[in-house]
């Protein structure tokens, strides 16, 4: 048995629960200042707000106060905050961890640079940590299809632990391995997180072909999924080259962290409402307006690669028409521009 | 202009008129021996039964006994039958063509070998063909994502063209390009073909986690699009395998061959519906009973290819211990085992 402390109290983070306690394990979830209400009701009741479900037994929630407590003797660290949530973490947890707790990140994005580069976010983290802890904590990261709701339903699950400590990483699976989560693993960190990332991205992408089908209204039998499954290949074509680009090895193209991953965004929520919306002709301003309050990492993912795209292009490692689609949604988040698919840019000749 | 004869009147056939007709081809659609009562139909009201749509104006139906009479003077010929139809087009129409009619086909499928070796269809039927004729007819496919009612519906199509010869190619994408209708081309008739059989066969394979879902009945917000999504990945990661071994190009696997043609047919009819049924635990023998008259393409891509393996492993090719989703399918099709997804065996160490 081991003691694991979950920091970040939102739907993905807390859903770790249920294969941490299935294993017999001790969790502390310990909430972001943001998370305040959710560790209160779960201290009173037990219940989980946003996940709407009772937390197993073996979960102890812990308020931001007592964050030091809660790291205190714990074998391995969850991070569970979203990509906004970095900074905050790499500034408040960071310096506390212990060089002998693996951290396992189930946070999406990626970081631009003022040149471009595009950082995965364990590397992004790392650079935030106390010099002294930068070489010696073990950054690691959850890729793959899983929407939290599901986790905690105990529904069949494929993921990948990605991180560059085999070791580490077979540990973490034995510690979290259930008869319903299904754990992979790679150590290639930046292919696992670069599709994690842009799932994000292309699910708004497929998200409007939606949209557009709900707008355009029925006809008939036909229903509208080949300009879904037209997107989704366009999608899965642009993750490939991203992840060559930047060095992400390629079976994530083909693998649950490319296309499962999309997969399930696509169904997923809150980025394809988004998508929804844009695709029926809601200006990107409007839409935003109606998901107020809502986290939406999609566009914060669109805004950032494609700002790094144009520095990439200069440095020479790619081209930015092979982005037709990735370059779309930024213009219509952006620059104001409406929902126009630029089929023709997808067209592609292997000849 | 040009004349256009589609051989098939089934529902993938008979929607290609669309662009043809856009385009202001003149378009001989021919019925095969099982379309008689589709083209009558047409002939008397106009209206398409199966697609429950009136054609467009420059749609000629034929019956099979007029095929002579339609293919004389086409300028290309598109041929509308199922992978069971390949014997009759070879052997009925083969011997009327002329070196100069392209063959476009709309047909999926794998025909395996006694060594085990797995044609595409444009290849099988090529051996099929009258022997003056094997090197001079030049025979073309579709691959990617596109289902008949969506196509005759104008909706936004994504789909590829692959064939030996790239002028051919682009001739034919001349004759069928349209604001609707988008081509790309391949060269790669192999990899394209691969992979429009087999998304057939791992389209089962997320019905059974869609099955499993509704017998397993809702709980609270969760849904199963985990488990989907994991079959999701498993299928895209073995189709690679299979392109690999076979010679295919690898983008297939990441485009609209592989990934969109997949996600498109979770939704698209048939397959899934009988995957639902075998994730819902009925047997194949009964599920087959259910949909009795119904062509399973599928089931049949399934049980060649599951056939093939082995002599291919044997050769040396490949380890069948790369396919688990689909010799799982098999077991479920041809041995009488009830649905239970080998989780286990998807786990991949990329270490």
């Amino acid at each position: 048995m081991a003691i694991a402390a979950i920091i970040g109290a939102g739907m993905m983070g807390s859903a770790m629960c249920w294969p941490l306690v299935d294993n017999g394990h001790e969790v502390r979830l310990v909430g972001t200042p943001l998370d305040r209400n959710i560790i209160s009701t779960l201290q009173k009741e037990g219940y989980h707000p946003t996940l709407q479900r009772v937390v197993p037994k073996g979960v102890h929630p812990y308020q931001v106060e007592q964050l030091g407590e809660a790291l205190d003797g714990a074998d391995c660290v969850i991070s569970g905050v979203s990509s906004f949530g970095v900074d905050w973490f790499a500034r408040l947890v960071g310096p506390k961890l212990t060089a002998d707790q693996p951290v396992l990140a189930v946070t999406k994005g990626l970081d631009d640079q003022p040149n471009g580069d595009l950082l995965v976010l364990p590397e992004a983290t790392r650079r935030k940590l106390p010099s002294q802890l930068q070489d010696q904590v073990k950054l690691n990261a959850i890729g793959g299809p899983c929407i939290a709701h599901e986790l905690a339903a105990r529904r069949q699950t494929g993921v990948v632990f990605a991180g560059e400590a085999p070791d580490t990483l077979r540990w973490l699976r034995a510690q979290l391995s259930t008869p319903y989560y299904h754990i992979s693993l790679s150590t290639d960190v930046i292919g696992v997180e670069i599709c994690a990332a842009m799932k994000n991205a292309y699910a708004l992408g497929v998200g409007l072909a939606v949209g557009m089908m709900e707008a355009a209204g029925p006809d008939g039998l036909a229903r509208m999924y080949n300009p879904q499954a037209a997107l989704f290949g366009q999608s899965t074509l642009e993750m490939h080259k991203l992840l060559s680009v930047l060095g992400g090895s390629l079976e994530n193209a083909y693998w649950l962290p490319g296309p499962g991953d999309l997969y399930v965004t696509v169904f997923g929520g809150r980025t394809v409402r988004l998508g929804k919306m844009l695709g029926q002709g809601v200006p990107f301003a409007e839409a935003r307006k109606r998901m107020a309050g809502v986290t939406l990492e999609s566009v914060e993912i669109i805004t950032r690669v494609a700002r790094a795209l144009p520095w990439l292009e200069t440095r020479g490692y790619l081209q930015m028409v092979d982005f037709p689609l990735l370059l779309h949604l930024n213009e219509i988040i952006n620059q104001g521009k409406s929902a126009e698919i630029p089929w023709d840019r997808f067209r592609m000749d292997v000849l």
